[in-house]
């Protein structure tokens, strides 16, 4: 038998992935969730027909999207997750003693459920102590939090999908208000290279950057995501991912790490010419 | 009409892009090459089934295997390019006025005269009037040569085809031969992420670090290579990447780039701790 799971980057574009056996496929209340097992990049998940994560790579963005704010915020204690209900960052944000509480919020229960059953080295993030999981909306979460947390991971997909409302300006403005005075948001920030996401992309930056004021872009090489290139953002009231990474104290928590280092960290930061004039122009813009 | 070109990234996984019109299609005596149009990559070359470049992405390519050492070399004259019948390096060095002479090694007459026809804005590069192309085996040119040049470029893909006398022991050391005593060699290194890839990446860092007393790996992201992650060497005699690169230099040469930039360049050679430790791997193996 040949089964080839084909996930269309763009309509002209698709990254095809063999597979031996379906795990589980459901039409949730909220998106199409599947399970594959596959040779190339082990168990993976699928939301409406896009990878959303691989056994084989998930590595790297639940490393980039934790360890980058992680490795400059001095004193983070209180860490909300929108989405995030497969557990792979809680298990990241877990290695660090000094964080009290980890709220997450995943509006879908089956997600949660799935990954626990199929991913457990991602959802046993979630068996943590500090963590405490809403089965909410996050835009309505965080409409109740101010002044609450060091750091907002905004690890949710789809910008166009059920979660069009964490993508949206009020969404980074609710996320500035619910931050301390020296907080950080991170999010996934998409692809830049097909012309079909470059919009998305630059919306992205332009609210970012008009909402906070520190805002810049890092990559990392993610070959489950579009063209294998993605992109975060770090929006931050106070700390500088560069100027206030300290790479002394986050190599002194001796965090065991496949991707991210923090010489990673400073190359992560500096962008392909083409995706530094994308973003200058959003930052020129009129609000 | 559906037609779809598929690029096997490996056994189990393949990049579909969806295709126009089939341009060209012949089997030279060194490989099958075939030109097609497509919306989404422009026109693409692929050679004995996989994607040498498109029109989309072979700036990334030409570009960062170009800069990375123009900006390191402070006085490069005589350029080895072997392969690169296309012409894109050779359209990138054109920009430097100090360049005497730029040797084109290509034993396939026929995919030059493909790239003249169908690839007008790569094939310029072969225009330019020091540039002289060698229709050669690359090993073989090499062989004669000795402290000529200052830099040597392997553009030759595929280690396991017709050009696998290029990836030998012998053939670091012809070119460590070839170059002059503060010669620059830079080198295709292949994606380190699919497991059937990742020995060849080590034998090929292996082999330069045993030639070299420097040799760095830099990154970049090009979306037709393999999981979109592709590595070059920077095996050199003198000059280290990093620390000999002049970032004031380069720039007052105001050269249009859409991807390099010297910030890029740094963050080029902060490579991620699984690809590190493979490196490090390899160093530290005895000859």
């Amino acid at each position: 038998m040949e089964l080839w799971f084909s996930d269309y980057h763009t309509e002209k574009v698709k990254v095809s992935v063999k597979v031996q056996k379906q795990l589980f496929g459901l039409q949730t209340e909220f998106q199409r969730i599947d399970v594959f097992d596959s040779d190339e990049f082990g168990r993976f998940l699928s939301a409406d027909g896009s990878i959303v994560f691989s056994e084989k790579d998930e590595f790297i963005y639940d490393e980039m999207i934790v360890h980058v704010p992680m490795a400059v915020h001095p004193h983070v204690k209180n860490v909300l997750v929108i989405g995030g209900g497969d557990g792979g960052v809680a298990r990241e944000l877990g290695y660090y003693e000094e964080i009290e509480k980890i709220d997450v919020v995943e509006p879908d229960r089956v997600f949660v459920e799935v990954c626990k059953e199929f991913f457990p080295d991602n959802a046993c993030g979630l068996g943590d102590k500090r963590v405490s999981i809403y089965y909410e909306d996050g835009l309505k979460f965080l409409r109740l939090r101010q002044n609450e947390y060091d750091l907002i991971i905004n690890d949710a997909i789809d910008p166009l999908g059920h979660n069009a409302g964490l993508f949206t300006k009020e969404f980074y403005g609710n996320c500035y208000r619910a931050l301390k005075e020296d907080g950080i948001m991170v999010y996934q920030h998409g692809s830049p290279f097909y012309d079909e996401d470059e919009e998305s992309c630059r919306v992205m930056h332009r609210k970012a950057s008009h909402s906070f004021p520190i805002s810049r872009v890092y990559q990392a090489h993610i070959p489950t995501c579009s063209s294998g290139y993605w992109l975060f953002g770090f929006a931050s009231k106070k700390y500088h991912p560069l100027e206030h990474l300290d790479a002394k104290r986050w190599k002194e928590r001796h965090i065991k790490t496949w991707y991210y280092t923090t010489n990673l960290h400073k190359g992560a930061f500096m962008l392909p010419r083409y995706v530094e004039d994308m973003l200058e122009e959003e930052e020129d813009r009129k609000k």
